[in-house]
């Protein structure tokens, strides 16, 4: 092992690797107590405080004691051989997180259920559901006939806690009369496949829906099934086959608006329906028809916009492409509300009982849950 | 009044204004009750079920009983004449909402310093403190010698409901022993210039702080008073000064990492401390010194940032910039969490009591709120 000295410290060590350290790093990476908390890993100093042209006193390497340096200010700073070998490449490469998947057929969901019991009791299963979910932005979480599955449990176990929202924890899907309800997926009618809450300025990142109370005559029926698209693959088609539809959906700023006065809020969001990032890649869809309006449409663009929407629609429609969930007691479906719409059918069926609850994660906690669970498991 | 029927319908009303309506846009926007429910101002379809071509049957529209249409399928749809008037041009200006004022003086702040009193009383004084904090990132609720102040009201006031975090609803900054904190903010230390949060994604918006437990001491007392520096002044004096280190600021990606077994939860975020949107503005700083490491910065890049960093912090620290806030029980100070660092200085002196409880707000939900209180007001 030979240790150089220098504008910077070298190591060569046995095994052939070299190690180069800033003495400016070595410093703001001092690992006695005054310096850093070790439970918390956290520092005590600002790396702004260090001199830039820091220098050691004294430094003393060797692969048994590790590296010791003594600072022109005479603080010690000691750092384990096995430490530096570990810090001698930067670590991370990049932001691996954003890896969509785009689907167009129901298989590629279908494969993914993921058993209740195992996401509740193994964190390798855990995980899986939620690596399949970040991939293709839907995740299937079957209770076994007979199992007792409880949706604060399985929240708390998936992401710690809700994001909460206008409605609280949690919405269920009750019927509520035509001139009181906030919303009109409170009631059995149909609903076009939409995103949620488009009038936040950021919707959630990801939804759910548990089935609550869910009867035979529900599960057997082919009524209030809940159909899942995914808009990002729509978007990707629709780019190949109209760019010009989907620069019309990219650019152009719809209005949604929600007024709660019982709750004193006035929520208002003017935005694309396709947004992009600063290198044109597709980061979110909001669509919700029923609170959508191109009031805010300059006369002579609405025609083209009401053209570019309806394809996208009609894109959407096509045969194949969506997944459709017959639901049943202590199902949990969880969806990246960013590019997964959802919708139902109507379901007026006489003996029918189909309650479910829904609300939101945001991706921060389940990304934190799954990053545990990958460690961990 | 003269009601032209081509390919689109023209109103030239008496008054001179001329209204144009596209007849797709008409069937969209009509009002009858199985196309729209009035309450919830939701329509039941979805547009792109509509013909591109659609054309009206018969069309008849005088200002005493507005416009009348008759589709060609028999739907009949009716809007009054002001609503019409009202649709004649195409509302909301954009998005005005992201005003933001820069302030290098601690005099912009002082001015912002709204009675608590008022606050929960008045819409109007609501409104003019949430509009305060949107321009200059920071407003202080103070509330008078002797008055009550619940910190809960005052959340549920502001925002209706907080933005929870790792720490709950709310954290109390109280002292902790060393070796089992979660973050050394819960000591009397010091703490640098941060922005909170910094191991999430997408940090919180806003932060507030409020005053729990503050005694004649603490209040009298230079110690444990908290620093407030707008962050997006310094960035923008800092793109003027040292363009290179404002660069590498908004290029260089560094790491935040918290692991927090207790709830199963492992963060890592890596981020540039300066965010640009695509056209180049400061629209988030992400800065929390103590948690912050550059083991990802390749070797020859480190002393750059260092550089780079190190400028940033010593203009920020330049004399007169900050805000220092001296705690009185029941104070709330409301701060963005993406322009604004704060830190504070030690406070062991003896006799001092000084709890703060802290948490979160969505931008969302607080300008739902100030958008209510300034349409109530």
């Amino acid at each position: 092992m030979t240790t150089t000295v220098e504008a910077h410290l070298s190591i060569n060590w046995d095994s052939g690797e070299t190690g180069r350290f800033h003495w400016i790093w070595l410093r703001d990476s001092c690992l006695c107590e005054t310096c850093r908390n070790a439970f918390a890993k956290q520092k005590y100093f600002d790396a702004a405080t260090l001199p830039l042209d820091i220098r050691p006193r004294t430094v003393t390497h060797s692969v048994e004691n590790g590296l010791e340096i003594v600072w022109e200010d005479g603080h010690e700073s000691r750092y384990p051989d096995s430490w530096l070998r570990e810090h001698s490449t930067p670590t991370a490469p990049g932001r691996p997180e954003r890896r969509w998947s785009p689907w167009s057929s129901a298989e590629t969901v279908a494969d993914g259920t993921f058993p209740h019991a195992d996401v509740m009791a193994d964190y390798k299963a855990l995980n899986g559901a939620l690596e399949h979910l970040f991939r293709y932005g839907l995740v299937v979480i079957r209770t076994a006939e007979g199992e007792a599955a409880d949706p604060d449990a399985l929240c708390a176990r998936l992401a710690g806690f809700v994001d909460r929202s206008y409605f609280g924890e949690y919405f269920d899907l009750e019927v509520k009369p035509d001139d009181r309800t906030d919303s009109i997926s409170f009631s059995t009618r149909q609903l076009p496949l939409h995103t949620d809450i488009p009038y936040y300025s950021t919707p959630p990142d990801y939804q759910f829906l548990f089935g609550l109370e869910v009867n035979d005559v529900a599960a057997a029926s082919q009524e209030g099934r809940t159909r899942f698209v995914d808009g990002l693959a729509a978007a990707l088609n629709l780019r190949e086959r109209d760019p010009e539809a989907f620069a019309v959906l990219a650019r152009t700023e719809v209005i949604y608006r929600a007024e709660y006065a019982a709750a004193e809020k006035i929520y208002h969001n003017q935005t694309p329906i396709i947004h992009l990032d600063h290198e044109g890649e597709v980061v979110r869809l909001v669509n919700n028809p029923t609170k959508m309006f191109f009031d805010n449409v300059p006369f002579d663009e609405v025609p083209g916009v009401y053209r570019a929407y309806s394809g996208f629609k009609a894109l959407m429609d096509e045969e194949g492409r969506a997944y459709h969930h017959s639901w049943r007691q202590g199902d949990m479906i969880i969806f990246d509300n960013r590019r997964i719409l959802h919708g139902r059918s109507e379901f007026d069926k006489s003996g029918m009982r189909r309650k479910l609850r829904g609300g939101y994660f945001s991706e921060v906690e389940l990304r934190a849950r799954a990053r545990y669970a990958d460690e961990t498991a």
